[in-house]
């Protein structure tokens, strides 16, 4: 039972407008005391699909603003995905560097991934650092940093440092607390469903 | 305290290998039984970033997969959202409706939202009956429910009777138990920390 139950159509037409009315001067009140701007720090983590998938709006929706965005994935290596596919397909807008060669558990191999690993975050520093990038995804981070390949020390020194002139963005499951801590944006995506247990293969265009 | 500590690097990296090399056997075993390909039903809800922005950067995985995508923004109205520059730059690859004209507390008139929110609905089902389409986005259609506006039940009846060949995905906070009920995935956005909370105005290239 709503509480508009029994009124006619014109008195819920009307009760709308007040409340909406209301609701129109309570907002602008609440955004009037929004002032700040600036470089975000995102962190996007849980066990639900959506953390790689969002930050990838995030990059959309950065280029219909005519930014320039640096991506630096950490785990999917020789993959192909059609985030690769098509993001590949603006080189003056969008860096896209895939490091590694794949999920840990095909390569077998400790020091080769803890090297492209390495090398994946020092790449990612010199974006972050480049005043020409104005949002940087390092997609899968939180990975390479709970398999220890890259420190979470030196990660989050370095992040109290960055430059806030541009949003960066860090996807992955598992993301640890001291980074968490120092993010502007924090979202868990929780899995409630998904089709892989339910028997489906990823699939083009969803998951890659 | 992890287990491997105290062993040497050498240790560590063979240990790797063997753990690897299972869980690469596993996986394999695992991706063998998941044998089902076909449109899923997606429903993206929750309070927190990151439901819009996740379908968003479906779309553009799609795109790299050279599909056809069909999207419908059910509550954004006349905003200029950096997802509608961009996605609108590929007339050829992405139909973007936009219905409504703004939030409804700037409308003001129930009527007014219902014909929209109707108009964008009916679009929906072209779209989605449509052989063209290999993604259709509904963006905030759960909002457009859960106001009444729309009815679950046509909904629900709709989308247990859709073409099969194609992915839809449906974003909005407050998404009603009968719509998640028949989707193959829904992921709940939990919301951990938000940067509005923390005075931040809404951003270009994050927040639209």
């Amino acid at each position: 039972m709503s509480t508009t139950d029994g009124l006619s159509e014109a008195d819920k037409d009307r009760l709308h407008a007040e409340e909406m009315k209301l609701r129109q001067a309570e907002r602008r009140a609440e955004r009037a005391t929004k002032k700040e701007r600036g470089g975000l720090l995102m962190v996007l983590t849980g066990p639900g699909k959506g953390k790689s998938s969002s930050a990838f709006g995030m990059v959309a929706r950065a280029l219909g603003w005519d930014m320039r965005v640096g991506i630096v994935q950490f785990i999917k290596g020789k993959w192909q995905t059609g985030e690769k596919h098509f993001f590949r397909r603006f080189p003056d807008l969008v860096t896209f560097d895939v490091m590694g060669e794949g999920f840990t558990w095909d390569v077998q191999d400790r020091q080769r991934d803890i090297a492209a690993a390495q090398q994946a975050w020092r790449r990612s520093c010199e974006l972050i650092v480049d005043p020409d990038y104005d949002f940087v995804l390092l997609d899968e981070l939180n990975i390479a940093i709970r398999n220890d390949y890259v420190s979470i020390d030196e990660v989050v020194t370095f992040l109290k440092n960055r430059p806030r002139d541009k949003h960066i963005c860090i996807t992955g499951r598992d993301a640890r607390p001291q980074l968490t801590e120092i993010a502007d944006l924090v979202t868990e995506m929780t899995l409630i469903k998904h089709p892989y247990d339910a028997g489906f293969k990823p699939q083009r265009g969803v998951e890659f």
